[in-house]
C-alpha cells in the first residue's frame, strides 16, 4: 500500500488534462488566460542546461544520473535522457516506480531502502525489467535487504555508501567499509556493484580541498574494494555530487582515470532549471575555480504571480505564497508586465523586495523613498504580472502537479505533469 | 487555461487508486506494509475536532465556514460540511474550482479575485451553480470585476475587505469602504453581500486587545453600510477569524448580536487537525481566556517515518524531509514503533531532537549523555517507525496527494486524496 507519493504516474496520462471545463489546452499566453500564480519553465535555458552538464559530463569521462527528485517531471526525465544521460536519479522507493511508470529503465536510488513495503515497490520494479541500484550503509539494513530479496527470489544490487564523520547516512571509514561488503557477499540475495558518496555534507574550512579530499577517499576506497574481489559487477560504479560540487568530483574521478576500470557517475539534479539562490552562488565558485567552463547554467525556473492589492503606499501584496514557491530564502521579483500585455513590454521591478511570504500570499516592499520612486508606485497597477525568481528548485517543483513550458514570448508549449 | 493547481479533481475518482500494481486497497497496517513516509489523520481527533467546532460556532450564533486551503482534501470537506459547516472557505479561484467539482456548493473565496483566467474560473462556477463569495478591497479591482462579469452577462457577489494599517490586504478605514461600498453599488455585474476581514495579520503588543478592537471595527462599519443601504443582499455577512483568535472574534461577533440582522461567519482551518506548534500554543491562550470551554482541539496529524541510518553514536537519520512535513518549525518526534509492530507497543522517543531538515532526510540528536542513556541508543533499529508532529498543518497536508486515515490501532480506514 503507498503512503501517498508519486500516486499520479497512472492518472496523468498522455492527453495532459488541465481539469479545465473542456478539456486539453496546450497552447496559451502567459500573460493573459492562464490562471495565475503559473510556474514556469523557459525552454530555451532549459535545452541549454540539458547541453550543457551533459557536455560537463563527458568531457570528464562520466555518465550523468541526474537526480530526478528535482522536478520528479517525467517529461524533463525524457529529454535528459535524450541528451545522452545514463539512467536517472531518485531519492525513495515510489520516486523509483514513478520514474520506472514513465519508462526510466535505470534507476539509481541514491538512498537507503528501508521497510518492507518499500522493499517490495523495488522488488516489484525488478521482476518488471527495471535495473535498479540502492545504497547500503548498515549491517542491519544489509541483513533485512539479504533477506527480504531472498524470499522474493531475487537479486538486488548495491552500492555501499562511504559518508563523512559529523555527516548524514554512510560508513564513516574504509573499515567499515570493508567489513560491510565481506557481509554483503555473504548475502546470496545481494550484489555488490559499487561505491557511492555525497560531497554536499561535507562541511568546514576550505569546502573546496575537503570535497577534493573526500573524492580522493572514494577513488581509494573503491580500488581497495575492487582490489580485494569484493565487486561482483565487472564494471563497479563510482558515484558522487550534487549540484554544487559537481566539478571537483568530476575532475578528481577524471585525474584518478576511473573510467578505464569504473563507471564514475555524476548525479546533479538542480543544474536542469538552476535556480536564483544557492546554486546561483555555488555556480559563481564553479566558474571561479573553472575559468575554462564558459557562461555556465541559466536560470529556467520561474513563478508568475500577480498583483492583489496595494494597499498602503509601498506595499504590494502579491498573489503567491509558501504554497507556490521554495521558501528557504525569499523569493526575488524579476520583472513585472501588465496584465495582457507583450512579451516584450517588461515593467520596473527595481528596489522590490519580498519581506514576508504567507501560505498564498507575498509582501513586497516598493521603493517610495523620493519623487520618482513615487511616480513608480503610482504607475503600478493591480493584475500587475510578476516574474519571481527563488532558491532551490526542488522545494519549487514539489508545489505543482504541473508546469509550463514556454518560449521566451511566454507562450505556454506544454505542460510538464509532476509525479512527487 | 489552468496554471497547475487543483488538477486533479477530475482525475482523482471515488475509487482511489493508489498508483500501486494490482489497484484498490483501503486496508493496510500502518506499521507494516504501507509505504513510508505517510502522512496521517487519526480519526477519532479529526472526528472530535468536527464535532468541537461545528459546537464553537453554534453556541456562539455563528456560521461556520472551514478554510478549505488547509487539507484541501474533499473527503474532509464533505465531513465538515455533514457536521454542519454553512459552506467551505477557499483562498484561490483554482481551489473553488476544485471544490466545487467535489459537491461543496457555497465557497467563500476569502480573497481578492485577481485576473481574468481565475475570473473565468469562477464565472464558470457561478453558471454551474455554485454560490460563490469573493473580496474586493480596491478600486481598481471593483472595475475590473464589474466589466468582466458584466460582459459574462453574471452577478458576482463580493465582500469589502477590511484591512488594517500595516496588515496585508484591505481597506485602511472607515471612509474607504465606505466609497468603494458606493462604487460597488454603480457595477450593475456586483452584489455587495457583506464585510470580510482576517484578524491573523493584527499585530503589536495586547494582541488579545487589539483583535477585539478590529472586531468591533467589524461591526460598527457592518452597521454602517446597512445603514447606508449599501448591502444588495438581505442577510448580508460578516466573516473573520483564522485559525487562532476565533474565540474573541466569535465573542464580539455574539456580544453585538449580529445574528439578529447579518449572517456572522467564522473561518478557522487549521482546527480540523490542529497542530504540534504554533496553533497548540494559540489554544493554550484560547483556553487561558476562555476557561468555560472544556479540553480544546486534539492534534490529528502525523507523518510516519523509518530509522534510516545510525552511522554515529548519537545520530540517527530519519526518511523524511522537506518534501513530507512542514518546517516552518522543525518537526517533534512524539513515539516510536517497531516495524511489523503492534500500536500498543510505544517505544520511547525521550530527548529526541530534530536538529536539521534536508529535502528527504532528518537529522535527529539522541540523548547520549550517560549510560543509561547509551543503552536506548543501542535499542534502536535501523527500520524503527517514528510519528512526528508539526507546526502548521496546511504546510504538511500540501506535500501530498493522499494522506491515510487511521483508527488507534494504526489500520489504515481510508485515503483522503487532495486536490492542490
Amino acid at each position: 500500500m503507498s503512503g501517498g507519493k508519486g500516486l499520479d504516474d497512472r492518472q496523468a496520462g498522455p492527453e495532459h488534462r488541465h481539469g479545465e471545463k473542456g478539456g486539453v489546452e496546450l497552447t496559451g499566453d502567459l500573460l493573459s488566460g492562464v490562471s495565475l500564480p503559473a510556474a514556469v519553465v523557459f525552454e530555451g535555458a532549459l535545452v541549454h542546461n540539458l547541453a550543457w552538464m551533459q557536455r560537463f559530463a563527458e568531457a570528464h569521462g562520466a555518465r550523468l544520473a541526474p537526480h530526478g527528485k528535482t522536478t520528479m517531471a517525467p517529461a524533463l526525465f525524457h529529454r535528459q535522457l535524450a541528451a545522452g544521460a545514463w539512467g536517472i536519479t531518485l531519492a525513495t522507493a515510489p520516486q523509483c516506480r514513478a520514474a520506472f511508470a514513465h519508462g526510466v529503465t535505470r534507476l539509481l536510488l541514491a538512498n537507503q531502502l528501508i521497510g518492507e513495503a518499500n522493499m517490495a515497490i523495488v522488488a516489484e520494479l525488478i521482476e518488471a525489467g527495471a535495473h535498479v541500484y540502492c545504497v547500503v550503509d548498515s549491517i542491519a539494513n544489509v541483513s533485512q535487504l539479504g533477506r527480504y530479496f531472498a524470499a522474493r527470489g531475487l537479486r538486488l544490487q548495491v552500492l555501499i555508501e562511504l559518508g563523512v564523520e559529523g555527516g548524514r547516512c554512510g560508513c564513516r571509514d574504509h573499515d567499515e567499509v570493508m567489513a560491510l561488503a565481506e557481509l554483503i557477499d555473504s548475502e546470496q540475495a545481494l550484489v555488490l556493484a559499487g561505491l557511492e558518496g555525497y560531497e554536499g555534507v561535507v562541511h568546514g574550512n576550505d569546502p573546496e580541498s575537503r570535497v577534493r579530499g573526500y573524492a580522493w577517499q572514494l577513488v581509494e576506497v573503491a580500488q581497495a574494494l575492487d582490489h580485494d574481489g569484493l565487486f561482483e559487477s565487472p564494471a563497479p560504479i563510482i558515484t558522487a555530487s550534487g549540484s554544487a560540487w559537481y566539478d571537483v568530483i568530476a575532475q578528481v574521478f577524471a585525474e584518478a582515470r576511473l573510467g578505464e576500470h569504473f563507471v564514475p557517475v555524476l548525479r546533479p539534479g538542480c543544474y536542469v532549471v538552476h535556480d536564483h539562490g544557492i546554486y546561483r552562488d555555488a555556480q559563481r565558485g564553479l566558474l571561479a575555480r573553472r575559468p575554462d567552463l564558459d557562461r555556465g547554467l541559466r536560470p529556467a525556473l520561474e513563478v508568475f504571480a500577480q498583483v492583489q492589492s496595494l494597499p498602503e503606499p509601498g506595499l504590494a501584496v502579491i498573489a503567491l505564497g509558501k504554497r507556490d514557491i521554495a521558501f528557504d530564502q525569499l523569493p526575488e521579483p524579476l520583472r513585472r508586465y501588465r496584465e495582457g500585455g507583450r512579451a516584450g513590454a517588461v515593467l520596473s521591478v527595481e528596489g522590490w523586495r519580498v519581506t514576508r511570504l504567507m501560505d498564498q500570499h507575498a509582501f513586497v516592499r516598493l521603493p517610495m523613498d523620493d519623487h520618482e520612486a513615487g511616480e513608480r508606485w503610482d504607475e503600478i497597477r493591480v493584475g500587475d504580472i510578476v516574474a519571481f525568481g527563488a532558491s532551490h528548485p526542488c522545494l519549487t517543483f514539489d508545489k505543482w502537479r504541473q508546469l509550463l513550458l514556454v518560449d521566451d514570448a511566454l507562450q505556454v508549449k506544454e505542460s510538464l505533469q509532476t509525479c512527487f
